[in-house]
Order: C-alpha cells, then sequence, then structure tokens
C-alpha cells in the first residue's frame, strides 16, 4: 500500500480523512465533555498526580468524539497515545482531525478499506525501535489478536524458518493478517516478541473480545494481563443495552428515514443489546418479535409481551432485521431472497459476518444500489425486489450513526481508565497473572456514582444499623459478586 | 435580489441548490414510493382519467422527498405544478433537485434567508402573464397570506392610491412581504387580483394555517373556499403525533447527539405534537414534564404520569425544552439565562416565535457558537454557560432531521390530493363557497384503509344484524362527526 | 315476585343486600371522597345555595362506592334521591347498604336476576302518587327506555285497548319489560305520561345509552331533553380510557389470578375502551392484538404495534379475549368452540349480548363449573376443553372487580352533577329542547380544572399578547368544538 | 396455646380455617395446574420412577394455589409432605383446605397470630418420634431459624444447663422462637439434634432467606447443605420481577380501590422486586421515583426515566409508597406522620419491619381504624390526617391480593422441585457440604425451556459451526456463570 504517514508541526504521526475538521471536532469535543462526567472526574481526581507518565498506550476503539475524550483524559492523566479505530466505517473523521492535531496519534478515517484498517491498526501498534506499547485499550480484540498472531509467526519462523501463507485460509480479512506479519518477518523476526515482552496488559471492551480472551486464557496462550471492561455491570448493562436502544433507531432514521410505528421488527439475539433494540423498536410503535437459541433469554422475550419465533417463519413478514448475537451466519442471503421488497437488513452485533455478505455479493445477477454511503439496495434478478442492507453489514449504530451518545459511553470510558490504572499502576507488583480479570465490584460502583451527580439524582445512605442487619458496609460494595441487576 | 431562475433543458422553471443531487433524490423518492401507499393507491385509482388534466396548481410545503412524492402523484393525475418551501431549512436539496430536473418547477433550497424564502413563495406563484395558480397546497398558510395581503394592498391602492410600507410594522418578515407586494404593485396593480380570480381554493396541511383560515372566515375576508386537511382525523392525529414521535429524536440525535435517557426534559404544550414529542422522549428513558394552559390536556398528561409545571419552576432542572404550542413567546431570552449549561432549546410546534430567537440575538454580549448547521452554542457573558439551539428556532424535526417518515406523510398527503380533487371537480359546481371545510369522514377512512395493507392488516366486516343494531353502515362512515378517536 | 320494600327507621324505602354492612360502606365512602375532588368541590360551591332543593332525581346508575358519593354531592345540594344500578353485578352492597341507610332510597343488590333488576328501576322510579321523578341520572338508558316504552304502550292501550304481548318478543328481557308495563296498565294507564310530564331530562353516562338518545331524536320520538354526559371530553377520553386501563387488568386478576404477561390478548374493538385494554395488557406484558371495523382505529392500533387482526385468525393462539365494541355478536359460541383450553373471554364494552352467552347456554351437552361467583368454566363435549367466562357476558370490571377507581368517575359525574344542575336551572327557560345536548367547552374544561390540584398541576396563563395571537380566550374555552384530544 | 390438630379421615392431621373451601380449593388447583407448566413437566418426567420415595418434606412458604400445585408434585414424584405458611396473612384458605384434604399434612390459615404462626411451623417440621424431615423446602428461613436455635440452645443446655430466656430479646417475635424452643428442652433435649442428624438440605425461596444462609456459611454455623434458588435465574430474574410487576398492582387494587394514574409513588429500593413494582406503576400512569443506596441501580433507575431521591425530599409529595429492600427501618413513624392525607404504605420486600409497625403502633394518640381485613387508617393525633396501611406492614400481594400469579411460580417452583431432587439423590453422595450452593445452569435452562411452549415460543438451534465460532454447546449452557440477563 501506498498510504504515508502525515506528521503535525509538533512532529507527532497521524494519517486522518481531513485536518480542516479539526475545530469542528474540538466543538463537539468540548460538549461531550459535558455530557461525560465520570471522565472529567477521573481527569479531576488523578490528572495532578500523571499516574500514567511514561506510559505508551495504544488503542484500537471506534475513533469518535467519545472516543476523543476518553484519549484526552488518558493524556490528561499523563500517557503518550496512538489510536485507530477498530472498524472501517466508525471513525468520525472530525473527532480523528481534532485529536491528531491535539493530543495522540491518530490513523483513522470512515471508509477504510480492509487494507487500510489493518495498516492503521499496524501504525498504531508502532512505537518505533524501542518496541510496542505498555498498555492496549482494545475494542473486538483485533490489536490484541495482531500481536498474539505475530508471536506465533515468529516462533515458528524461529524453529522453523516457515513463514505464514495468506492463501491458507479464504477469509480475506485473514489473509490481510497473515500479509503483514509475513512481511514484517523479513524486516523484524522478533517484532511482536518485543511487543508481547513490554506489554502490561490489555482492557476489553467488548463481548466479542471477552470472549476471545478468554478462549485463549482456557489454552493457555493469553500472553499479557487481560482486564474484562465488558462486564462490568456499568459497561455491559448499560452501554451494551442503554447504548443500542438510542442508536439502533438512530442509525435506522439516519440511514433510511423509515417510519418504525406500524413495522414489524425481527430482532435475533435478546441478549443486552438485543434487549435495547427490542426495547426501542418496541417503544417506536414496531410490532416486534425475537430470535433465541437460549430459552431463559427467550422467557424475558416473552416476559415483555415479545414473540418468540424463528427466522424462517417471519421472513416474508418482517420489515426491519437487525442481528445483535456475537454469532456468525445469523442471516444468510438464503433468508434475503425470500424478504419483502425494502426490508431493512442490519446488523448492531459484532461483526459483518452475522449478516452473509459475502453470499449476497455473490449471489447470481444480484444488483447493489448505492443510495447513499452505507445504505445500500441490493436486487435479486429472480424477484426483481430489493433489500436494503446498512453499514455493508458491520455496525449499523457507528456505520449509519454515530454510535452511542456520551453519556453511556462516559460509564464504559471511565472503566477503561480505571482498568488501565489497574494494569500500570500494578505492572510490577504481580497482582495480575496472564488472566482475564474484571474489576472489583467498589469500582464499578463508583463508575455509576460518578455519574448520578449529572442526572441530579441523590442516594440514599444506610445507617449503621441497617448496614450490620444486612451486613453490606455503609460505603459498599452493596451487592453480591453474582448478583445480575 | 439578484437570483436567477434557472431552466431545465424542456423549459421548465426552477431554482434549487444543486442539480446533480437529482439522482440521488430519484433513489430516495423511489424508496419512499414503497413506503408511501396512499398516494400510490391515488396514481392508481385516478392516473388513467387524468382528473387535474389543465389544472395549475402551486404548492408551499417543506421540499422534501415525501413531497416530492406527492408532487409527483399531482403531476400523475394530470396537473402542472410549481412548489416552494414554507420553511428555510426544510428542504432537501437532493429531493428538490430531482423534482426540478423531472417533474415540475421548483424554488427551495435548505438555508434560505427570508428574502429568498419570499422570492421562492412569489415564484411558485407565477404562472406568467395568464395568472396564478388554479390550485393552492399551503402549509402554515403563507402563500395564501400573500395573496390575501397582495389583494387588500391593491384594493387600497385602487381607492387611495397609497402603497404598504414595509416600515409600518417591526416584524422583520412582514416587511419583506410589503416590500414585495408594493414593488409589484408599479408593475401589475391587479396581479393579487387576477390570482384571487383565477382560484379555485387552498387545502392547508397545519393547524397555524387552519388558524388563520378560520379567523378570516369569521372576519369575512377569505378570497377563495379553503379544504382544513389539518383536521381530518387521518393528518392530526397522525402526523402531528405519530410523526413528530419519531421526527423530534431524530432531530435531537442529528442535532446533538446526546442522550435522551436519564434527561429531563420539558415539553411546552401538550396537544398532538406535544403528545407526539412526549411519548417519544419518555419511551427514550428521559423524566418528562408540560406546561399545558388547557386544564383537559393537562389531566391527560397526568393520567400518563406526566407532571404539569410552569416553565418558571424548572428552568434550571431540565437538559431539554421543545415548544409544540403553536403559540407565542414560549420561551423568552429570560427564561433561556436561567437554564442549565448545555441545556438544549428547540421548536417543534410552529413559527421560530416560539422561542424568543429576537430577544437571544439581541441579548446584550451574547456569543453565538456554530457547533455546525442548525446547531448553535449560545454563550451568555455574565454566566458564561451556553444552550444550545436547533435550527435557529424553526421547526427542528425538518432543519435538524428529514422531517416526519414518508408512511406517516402519505397519510397527510392523500388527504391532500383528494382535497385537491375535490376542489377541482367541484369548481363550477358551487359546492364551496368562501369558507372553510373538513373532509368528509367516508374521506378521512378511505385514506386510513388506503395504509392498512402495508402494514398487513385485515379489518373485521359488519354484519347486516350489527350494521342495524348499532345503526352503522357496513361501509362507513362507522363514527359521528364528534368522535374524538 | 315477592320482593318487599324496606324501610328506614326515617321511613325510607330501600332494598339492599345487608344494611349491616353500612359501616364498611360509609368508611369507603369517606376513602373514596378524598379521591372524588371535582364531586368535592361542587358541594363545596354550590351546596350553601341549595340548587337543588325541591327536585326529585332518580338514577340508575351502577350503585358502587363513587357512585354514593355522587349520590350525597346531589343530597348535599339539595335533592331527594331514588337509585338502582343499571347491572345485575355491579352493585356494591356496602355501598347501597351507607347509602340506603344515610342518604337514598336505593334498591340494588348484588347478583340480581333479570326480573329483580327491573323491579328496582321500576322503584326507583316510584316516587309514589305525585307522579315520578324531576330528573333522571341514566347509565345505559334502561330508565329511560322504560318510561318510553311505557308512555308507547300507553298510547297505543288509550287508542286500541291493546296491552303489550311479552310473548311478542324472543328477547328475555324485553319481555320482563313489557310485562312491568302491560301489569302497570291495569292499575294505572296513564303512569308513564304522568312522568314524561314531569321530567326536565335526563343525563346519560355512556355511549350505549347516548347511542339509543341520538335515534330517538333522529326519529323524533324523543320524549324530554337529554344531556350526553359521555361525550364530554373529561368522561369519554377519560372514564373509557383510563378506568378501562385500570378496571380491566384489575377484573381479570380478581377473577382468575391469571399472569397476563406472556399470554396472547385479543380485544375486539379499538375505540376508548378498547384503547384503555389494549394499552393495559400490554404494558402488562401481554402479546395484544385487536379487531376492528373501522379502518381509522384500525391504523391507530398499527402505530402503536399493535396488529390488527379478525378474530377467527387468531382463535386458536389467544389466551384472554375481550369484547369493547358497544356492538352485538362478537364472540360466538362457535368462536369459542375453537379456543385454547382455559382461554378467558369477558366483555367491558356494552351489553351481555357482545359475547354469544345465549348459544354458549344453548350449546349441546356444554357443562358450567362454577369457580366462584362471577367466574364460571365452560366445558365443551366434544373437546372436553373448558373455556372461562367472566361475568355471565356482563362488564366485568364491575362484576369482578370493583368497576372504575374514583379519581376518574370523579370526571365523569362532576359532568353529571352540571349537567343536571344545568336541567333543572333551566327547566322553565326553555333552552332545552326535546333533543341531545353535550355540555358546553367550558364547563367541560372546569370539569377537568376540579382535578388538577389534587395531582399536584400547575397550569400555565395565557399572556394577554398571546391570548390575542391565538384568539383564545385567557380563560378559555382554549380549543375548538372539534377539537380532538 | 389451646390449638389443636385435626385429622382426616385417612389420619393425617391438619389445621386450617375452613375445610369446606376445599372443593373450591380444588377448582383453582385445577385452574392454576394449567398455568404451571413446569411443575407438570416435572410430574409427567419424573412421575412414574416415584425418586422421592421414603422423603419426608416440610415445608415453609405461603399456603397458596401455586404452592398446592407445588405440594402435589412433590407427592406425586413420592414425597410424603408436611406444611406450614411462612407469613401469617399469605395463606389462602381454600388452597390450605384442599391440600389438607387431598394430599398434605398442612398447618396455615389466612390471619395467624404470631404465637400460632410458629406453632404451624413447629407441627410442620414435627414427623412424630422418628425425627424431622428429610428435606426443607424454606422461603425466608423460619423452618431453617427454628432448628439453627434450637440446635444452639440445646447444645448451651447441654454445656450449662442454661435455657433461653425470652426476655432477653425485645423482638416480640423472637421471645416466641425462644418460648418455643425453652418449653422443649423440657419435653426433649435432644429434638433439634435430631433434626438436624436426618436433614438432607434445605432449598431457600427468598432473598432474605439467602442472606441469612450465607451470613451461616460464613460465620461456619450452617448446619446442613443448603441449595440458593432465589438466585435461579429462572427465579430472581422473573419471580422477584415480573412477580412483583403483576402483584404489586393487584395488591393496591383489591385493598384500596385507587386509581395508580396520575399519583405519585415512591419505591424503595431498585433491585428486582423494586424494578417490578417501579414498572408497574409507570405503566400504570403513576409518576414513579425511587429511593436507591446502591449507585449502579440507582443509575439503571435514571435510564428508565425515574429519578431517584430520598425519601425525606418526597413524603409530602408522594400518594403511594411501597418497600421492596430487603432492609429494616426504611419508612419510620416518623416519615409516616409528614405525608399526605391517604398516602398509602405498603412493603412488598421481605419481613414487616421495612415499615416501622411498632413505632406507629406505639405513637401516642394515633387511632387505628379497620377499613377491611389488610387495609387500615391510622390517624394521627396532631394532624388529624391518615395514612393507609396494608397488609399490617407484611407483603402486601399476599396479604390483599393472591400473590404472585401461576405461570411465573412454575417457574420458581420447578427451581424447587429439581433442588429437592438434587439434595434427596445426592444424599449419600458427598456432592453437597454444608454450603450454599446454586443450580448449575443447565438447570436453569431447563426450567425455562419448560416455560416456553405454553407461550407459543419457537427456539433456534445452532448450527454446528455456529456453536463451535462461539465456542457454546449446541444443547447449552449457551451462557457463562457471570453473565446477568
Amino acid at each position: 500500500m501506498s498510504l504515508l504517514v502525515d506528521t503535525t508541526s509538533s512532529g507527532r504521526e497521524y494519517k486522518v480523512k481531513d485536518m480542516s475538521q479539526a475545530d469542528f471536532g474540538r466543538l463537539e469535543i468540548d460538549l461531550a465533555e459535558v455530557e461525560m462526567p465520570g471522565l472529567m472526574a477521573c481527569r479531576t481526581e488523578y490528572g495532578a498526580a500523571q499516574p500514567f507518565a511514561g506510559a505508551r498506550i495504544t488503542g484500537s476503539l471506534h475513533m469518535t468524539i467519545q472516543t476523543a475524550v476518553l484519549i484526552e483524559t488518558l493524556t490528561a492523566l499523563g500517557a503518550e497515545v496512538r489510536w485507530c479505530s477498530c472498524n472501517i466505517f466508525s471513525t468520525q473523521d472530525h473527532a480523528a482531525a481534532a485529536i491528531a492535531r491535539d493530543s495522540a496519534a491518530v490513523f483513522a478515517w470512515k471508509g477504510e478499506t480492509l487494507q487500510e484498517y489493518w495498516w492503521c491498526t499496524e501504525r498504531a501498534l508502532d512505537w518505533g525501535a524501542s518496541g510496542g506499547p505498555d498498555l492496549i485499550v482494545d475494542d473486538g480484540g483485533d490489536a490484541t489478536l495482531l500481536i498474539h498472531e505475530g508471536v506465533k509467526a515468529e516462533e515458528e519462523y524461529a524453529k522453523s524458518g516457515a513463514v505464514p501463507d495468506p492463501n491458507a485460509t479464504d477469509n480475506p480479512e485473514f489473509q490481510i493478517v497473515l500479509t503483514i506479519i509475513r512481511d514484517g518477518l523479513k524486516t523484524d523476526p522478533k517484532r511482536f516478541h518485543k511487543m508481547k515482552e513490554r506489554l502490561m496488559g490489555v482492557s476489553e471492551e467488548t463481548t466479542t473480545g471477552v470472549k476471545r480472551l478468554y478462549q485463549m486464557q482456557t489454552a493457555g496462550t493469553l500472553l499479557f494481563p487481560a482486564i474484562n471492561v465488558n462486564d462490568s455491570v456499568t459497561k455491559s448493562k448499560f452501554d451494551n443495552l442503554y447504548g443500542c436502544r438510542h442508536s439502533l433507531p438512530d442509525g435506522l432514521m439516519r440511514a433510511t428515514d423509515v417510519m418504525i410505528a406500524g413495522k414489524v421488527a425481527v430482532v435475533c439475539g435478546y441478549g443486552d443489546v438485543g434487549k435495547g433494540c427490542a426495547s426501542a423498536l418496541k417503544q417506536a410503535g414496531a410490532r416486534v418479535m425475537i430470535t433465541e437459541i437460549d430459552p431463559i433469554c427467550a422467557l424475558q422475550a416473552l416476559m415483555e409481551g415479545i414473540p418468540v419465533v424463528t427466522l424462517e417463519d417471519v421472513l416474508g413478514e418482517a420489515d426491519i432485521f437487525v442481528t445483535t448475537t456475537g454469532n456468525k451466519d445469523i442471516i444468510m442471503v438464503s433468508h434475503m431472497r425470500k424478504m419483502k421488497n425494502n426490508a431493512i437488513v442490519c446488523n448492531i452485533g459484532h461483526f459483518d459476518n452475522e449478516i452473509d455478505m459475502h453470499g449476497l455479493e455473490n449471489y447470481p445477477g444480484v444488483k447493489r444500489i448505492v443510495i447513499k454511503p452505507q445504505t445500500d439496495r441490493w436486487v435479486f434478478p429472480d424477484t426483481n425486489t430489493g433489500i436494503i442492507v446498512l453499514a455493508e453489514g458491520r455496525l449499523m449504530n457507528l456505520g449509519c450513526a454515530t454510535g452511542h451518545p456520551s453519556f453511556v459511553m462516559s460509564c464504559s470510558f471511565t472503566n477503561q481508565v480505571i482498568a488501565q490504572l489497574e494494569l500500570w499502576n500494578e505492572r510490577k507488583s504481580g497482582k495480575y497473572e496472564k488472566k482475564v480479570y474484571v474489576l472489583p465490584k467498589h469500582l464499578d460502583e463508583k463508575v455509576a456514582a460518578l455519574h448520578l451527580g449529572k442526572l441530579g439524582a441523590k442516594l440514599t445512605k444506610l445507617t449503621p444499623e441497617q448496614s450490620e442487619y444486612i451486613s453490606v458496609p455503609v460505603e459498599g460494595p452493596y451487592k453480591p459478586a453474582h448478583y445480575r441487576y
């Protein structure tokens, strides 16, 4: 690829779409700060002490306005930061520009190719001759994946001299990853080993990324400590649920202007993300149905008046299809062919493989009509009817709208800051092994507490007698670990 | 003004922002047609007969994608059409371009000045030497106003030779109207009289426009028949209510990306528009309060769990303020000064005078920061806090988003088509005098019926015995005139 | 019949179930007064002037605690009152006892036979030798019906000597009515004429009763003025809607203890009553469907996410069936046979003929199992499955629970008091002819205003400038007559 | 006490209110069976094998219709059962009668005194000379408490000869417990030791009971294995949440007939029970506020549009107060004095000490007016205003209504059956130590699955590829242990 890194006047590297949008980005960052009390409280509480002094942090996480406030919280606490997006459509170019100009090295723009995407990831991990980052903020686990695959390849190369063969996989994205690693072996066959050595740990944002980490922990292949931010209550029960309740209709409306009221909508999956989506659609006046594999989640849907169906049974009836499962192959091209004309198909769950984009793109005679970026009408030759696919099957709230709103991201990102502080502060203590950890409940409760004032809430205090009666400390934590909220 | 009218290759006049967006507009019009079954059914039912053959229709109504489908329904039925927008921010430029290129004379773009706005209105009414339109589709009543004011001025001029004095009013917009009329008197002192003579009637879309019409009817000054489309059940109880339920959060999200959940929102007015707004905000997780003058609407709010407050009592508590009253001077600059930092202030009710924009603009030392078009932060010098005003106080759903979605507009606009057909078909019968009429209930029910199939509904039929028992014809109308739905 | 009228120590007649419940009734009346601010305000405003001094009022309206507060408001204003219930199951015996002991002549108990029901109605209309009442408060129109049928029979008798033949109808209830009239002719062939002469008018509570009145008005057979209380906004849009939203689930729970969440519920009819029922069931977690004949109401349901189906299509799927139509023959025995085992069938609309009780009772081999009063399981011989019918097909909220709650009935009944005052105050003015009237909007608004304080609401006042701008008086009325709320 | 045990013709002991209600109880049990698919499926799956043959089960759990179906499931699987209620007001006398006549030894009636309550508990544990039960089904932990306190006293008595002194506590209920134990020591100083020896374990139903068990586990004083049924997802996230959402309004309506719409309601505590209550009140049209000590739960409320307040701040504003905390001293008499006239105060959380009933009863000059059983108006002498207290401060859904509906209790009780089976089947394996266990996730999922068919749900199946991709077995369990639903 012929991409060139740009450099600010102060010498910081970047690659963004349009640096002239930096002022606009700054205005929106200013607004977002008012909506992100948790992050701002971290600046107030920790800023003066500069706890991240000397720390290099690489982030691979949607380069949005909200992420900008996260980055500038990390830098306000003393960190040096390099950043890329974790989704080819999720960057907000004005946010990227403002951060690139003012605060950190950014490699991200809206509408990257997959090649460009991994080039950006590599750049964000590349701290020059002295190795990689001290800490990673990851979302979906791509930065973590690259290092793990890189180390694996370097080991094989050291042992046998073999280099990865991109043609060994038919996954086009993984071919790119292997190519990057293969090419790197020539110039520095220990690049990823050096990264691994330096790394104090990763904090991971999402269900999908966390699943990968636990799999590596189980397999014994995890190379550094990991904090599972996703399973903080103030993350998964807020961002996944309330964030999607906000951003799903936002994405639908910006992409299609369709009236949700009166429509039949099928949400595949009724986890936290699915619950948020179903709630939003129902409240907007749609008739919502869900599909589920898990009988408990299915029964929850029923208790909310939502029928549990199979996708096959409602293909010809529904107007809107949303995948939220974190699994692959949820809506196949064979399903899409049976849908109503102009049925909307979108994914807010996980990777674009929830929807069979590969099958759709390769359907004989299919015609793609770009209505506008991220909104495509695909017309089948046999029926001459079309379906509307959002964000090319990728996360539609980030591709078609601006992702989750600032306030709920403040909860998630305050967890990130706390997790990064934990990993950094304990870097020498041995507290964290090569395992996956969740934050202790008192920190989770602290994140929540930091967000109450903005909304005018007033907590009640336990009396000493009440505290004793229920054996709960006056200052918390207030619930046992297994409490489900 | 130095605005010049453009001309298509076929000789049709237009003035739009960017003709190159016509293809994009056409794609969105194609999608909208699928969502507007009532309009499409009109084409099927009446198209072949060309009932509007020979009719000239002028429209002054937000030049959106949905309106494009309305316009092309009118032309499909044989009409010739000229169009302008009824709001300086509400035009969708790609819609305007597609219509200008393909179907009708359009004078509209997003972000007109007030001068440009009235120039467009004048153009839409100007059918050349042979006078004005046969029919008007009006929204808010500006086209109707211009003719009435013009006729009044021409009468005065004929009587006394006096011309209107723009300085006689301190309303800057009305100064423009008077200037236009004054300037026209020089070239053709009977221009508006000729229009009046030709006009078969107007069909009016909104509560505000209808109110003006009834006032003129009462005063005996109405110059031609008017059909009150707003008070068709399938308009006011659908577009006003369900349209705003959809487009208020849409506008808020596109303009500010603010998280609605957790916020305190005050909706001023609990009529149909206010009910839609309050419902949307509540369902998105806001704590909603309303203000009302009418005890019945207030009691309705209470029955839905919504407190009824005065604006003064909650200024420092609320995060979002929405005006829906149809009245003026609802939120004054004295109120705005007492709001929280970054409180959002917007109007979805009527004209920009619901919010005291004049007072705000002239507040000593106030600073306006344009975040992006239609999203301004106004900072007060004394507190150094700011508020965010959407769409410069004009209809925020049209200024910041794309207005109501197609499906609900199909209900409203099918009423428009039917009203226009009534006025045209009865142009010689004397059925309609210079009064305000509502459509008969069976036509209202027909509009609803045309929209059921798209949503998969199946009506029940009265048996003859049941029909007799309740004295309601099997084919309807099903309710007495006073029924409230 | 061998029913005997009892007499209090003060000489007032009554017939109730159990006078020992009077104390309990009084306690509940005391509680209800706190919840009925409109009625209490009437006592405060009008009590001292005793406007009803000399007036005889007969009421035929569910003898509940709320009605007790109405009755005692009428007596507090000087009226003498006789009362019966308008439904064989709706009397609350403790309410009847308290009123009989303390305030008015009551003839009502829970579980009357139809014979007893009409005996009670006759007693309530029987003011002794000096004729009938001056005013009637009617609900469903049975008292009005009896007088009209009586007058008709007396006219025929005077003309031809013919007496009504109960066997001329196969409606068993109407046979009873004719029998009463026939038997009365022997003792006083001018009884109903005397009533008619004295009567100043009736105020009618319900949709069904009002429909009858308008039919008589159209036919020219209405014998006295009538005020349509049902169509006061503060009645039909409150009691019908919010009252049923409260009392439908109340009746279901008391009768069956069934979990509503997760169930499929079909509401037949989506008028005000149906809207209240559908809303309650949806919010409790049921999947709600409706049936409708009216396309406008159907489209409203769709906008709320409620599918519009035909009863036939969902017989085997639904768990709960509710009729709200005001029509007859909605759920037939042929439908019931196809329902799931233990499907619940109930009516909250109108008379018991919404459900084909006659067909059910006469179905060959059907078996009725009384679970408890008003809750019957009917088992079909062929399938050996059963359905559960509430309140024998009559209004289930009154039969199985306690009807609408006090607060919303205070709205309805304040309208009744105002209507009765109008009829009485204008008895000599000729203001009211033998027609049906609705109360003027300012009185409707007054009723609402009287209920705001209790709920802590604070109205906004129009400024004079605003008042002029929208041409609405500062003190109201605030809306045009056709406004739909 | 002079209570005498009755005996059926077959020799089984019982003490119930009225054996003549057994037929009515049986009819309602028949209906409930149709609504309790999980329990019925247990009978089908395990009945033939008679797994409980030889097992003695004592239950201390609200003796309702639903519990009757549980008891008869246990007996259908071979168990012998003795039962008491765990709340003085929660017994449904017809249910108790049916079970006493047909299936098990029952000692329970609605409206026990505390003395009677503990007499019943003692009877249920008393299996005659051969010791106590093999298994306990407990709710709130009273049966477990009695045994633990008994064993402790017997140990002290064996050691020092000292007997418990009831006057050593000022808790009147605990005085009764100590008296029972003291009196028992005289006749059999090893009674509770013998029980302890025989007991295979307890399965506990509630949050409160579970908390006690964990405290004993931590203290090392737990005498036998315990299964925490409460924290099965299909219990705490269903019964606590959806059960209360149903039964809170049911209790309010039966006790007071109050209109919930328009009222201000304060829910103390926003755990599962509080969430259910707040949701129900909000949906019924109340303005809901909550109090919380836990910032996470508080933030959840805010995201649903519910303000978080302190009780002190809203005492004069609210109409309805509900405690759901599981803690004591939530609403004190000092609070009650400041409430509005006829404010309703009730508890659905835990014991009657959530409300300061002691303080209320002993408030100088306070007057109690019994409106009807479980509905008392308490009038303060200084203000002469009153508040309405439900169920004497005990669980109002059981005291004033019929508790949770059958369907959701089927989920809870199927967990109980499975837990009892586990304890019994593993009685010799040593699998369960003297600790607290939760059921494994696959059993939790099984409980849910058993309830889907009744509601017409259709689950989706993972393909092998999907199963591998997300590392989840096709047959489940589908979620990690920490998943929160």
